[in-house]
């Protein structure tokens, strides 16, 4: 096995593969890179199991091929090698007992590599049947969702976004049981028929970030537990959830007594503000006064130990009924920030019943619903 | 107590006396920030007993004063609350029970503050002879060689860096007895007869980041036990290490039988290379060997477990004997850091004696003493 290879496109690339590599894994091969070299191409391989990443570099000027074969090497290591590489361009030689040598100028390492043969298969999508989602459709859902997901496992399936697939729509949710996001797009590709995905909230973070910037067609295709999406030259899996996602539309109240629209930016530095004596307290919670009559909305946050703030928050309009409530402001916070709108409309029925923060615009259909605290 | 002040006008101060204050302390009013009051200035103070900062603020049109007093305020909290108030001042009154109330646009924060009367009193210098140094002549000291002094409290007193003056001179001396650094620069000012000072490494460390880019006149002075550096409107105390510096004269060899010119950034990129292997082994250890015959020097780094790395290194000039010497690169790492010149003179004598790393520039008085390690 032997190519000379241009430094920066092996680094672009070797960095997407170490997305799915993680130092702490029960498997310890899954610690390395799998190296395939065919006469047409190179193949990198990273997983964990949940996610596996594998990027094809076709032979070009810039990826001279000399004779086949496969490796796997310590990808941490392999990784700080290259970047610390003197040259534009480094050979790569598997020489005996897998022994691999690396050369770029006067520097040559000796790396001790293991046998391919022992490296895990990557999971298969069986499945002839794939559509295409825009790249900016699927990396915008991602990031207004997936903060929602549950990290603890006790509901393994809320450890994911649900993505439920119809003739030209696509409903992302995610909910930890505290606080739920959801967002509806029409989509002009996407599946023919109806399709229900149950993604895990880590493999859509790393997606998202492979994604990046990049505006093109990702080509995606599922079986009954796996799911692949094919971004240019990355193919990318992640394992699905299997089970039924909680139906969460008749979680959404259809009505509002209270109503109060908000700059974020306003909103959310006052929230800042309270947060840093909340943080402090067990229960970390502020409370909201709403008063309609009076024009007024104060929130209040509270930590025995350090004190208190109490601040009285511009709304640019409100209506409705007078209301106190509390609530976790992360929750919030976490909400303003995915918001992609300048203003949110915040909408309440009751003191101990949800709430929900929805855009200023009623053609966008982003709902976020944040359950409150009772502190009495 | 009360007054208002401009935000960042407090911040900027306030962000110098933290550098004090340490959150892992034995004494818990320590952890808080002390603000007196008077009616011509505001003096901020925090220590962790081994430094202890003061600034005092005059009364300006940025800070008005309405009435005196003192306080102790928790001061992770306070700097955080600070940073993140609304307007551009705001203000600052102590009501009952030590509650202080901070305001500023719609915000109001009330934080529980302590009684002044129990924070500790500052060290006292008592010394009416002072000497004034160069802001930039005891910032550039510091930084070339305060890296060298020991970490581990197994010598104390080589956790401090001595500063030896003589008519007209200072010599700067740090060691934790496997490397050390030693810079002797002419001086214009500083005091009139000879003075030994060993201070603590880490307040240097401060004291260089209080310095920061200022050029200005700071003033010295020193007790037994304290030293005391004025910096503008800046008070910093340190203790000083009691007891006598070892005479380092004697370990600096005189002689030398092999020497080396290299660019201080072609080494530097070797060594780096060299020592991602050599940190993964038990022994932190790279080989050079110098052939001035041949006119090449070649590194060796290795790790049992992940392979190891050889280069050839493009000296500058070479002359003497054949040589192959190991040593820690971090060491030679740290030297090349801290030197000040593009280029670096090694000379070396034997294999297990100690090498000197200088400027090319005979005039420079800096020297770099690293000790090799014995590998076979």
């Amino acid at each position: 096995m032997k190519f000379v290879i241009n430094r920066n496109l092996f680094l672009e690339n070797l960095n997407n593969v170490m997305r799915a590599i993680s130092s702490r894994t029960t498997i310890p091969i899954l610690t390395g890179i799998k190296l395939d070299l065919s006469e047409e191409e190179l193949v990198l391989t990273g997983s964990d199991t949940d996610i596996s990443i594998q990027i094809k570099l076709a032979a070009s000027e810039d990826l001279q091929i000399s004779t086949t074969g496969s490796i796997v090497l310590p990808a941490r290591f392999f990784s700080e090698i290259v970047k610390k590489l003197p040259g534009k361009d480094f050979s790569f030689e598997v020489t005996e007992n897998f022994q691999t040598l690396i050369k770029s100028e006067n520097a040559e390492f000796t790396i001790n590599g293991l046998d391919a043969n022992n490296y895990p298969r990557l999971p298969e999508v069986q499945n002839d049947d794939s559509f295409t989602l825009d790249s900016k459709v699927i990396s915008e859902l991602i990031n207004q969702t997936t903060f929602a997901v549950a990290i603890q496992e006790s509901r393994p399936i809320l450890t994911g976004v649900h993505f439920a697939f119809a003739a030209g729509k696509l409903k992302a949710v995610a909910t930890d049981s505290h606080r739920l996001a959801q967002r509806e797009i029409e989509l002009t590709d996407g599946p023919t028929g109806e399709m229900n995905l149950i993604i895990p909230g880590k493999s859509l973070t790393e997606l998202s970030r492979i994604i990046g910037e990049t505006s093109t067609k990702i080509s995606v295709k599922s079986s009954e537990n796996q799911i692949l999406f094919v971004i240019g030259n990355i193919s990318f899996y992640s394992r699905l959830l299997e089970g039924h996602y909680p139906d969460t539309d008749r979680l959404l109240p259809e009505t509002s007594t209270t109503d109060v629209t908000f700059d974020i930016a306003t909103l959310s530095s006052s929230l800042d503000r309270a947060s840093l004596l909340t943080h402090e307290s067990r229960n970390n919670v502020v409370k909201l006064s709403i008063n309609p009559l009076n024009n007024t909305v104060v929130i209040k946050g509270n930590s025995p130990e350090i004190g208190n703030v109490e601040e009285e928050i511009a709304a640019k309009a409100m209506s409705g009924d007078e209301l106190e409530i509390s609530f976790n402001p992360d929750y919030l916070r976490d909400a303003l920030r995915a918001s992609i709108t300048d203003q949110v409309l915040m909408k309440f029925t009751q003191p101990l019943r949800p709430f929900t923060v929805v855009p200023n615009q009623a053609d966008l259909k982003f709902v976020q619903l944040i359950t409150p605290v009772r502190t009495f």
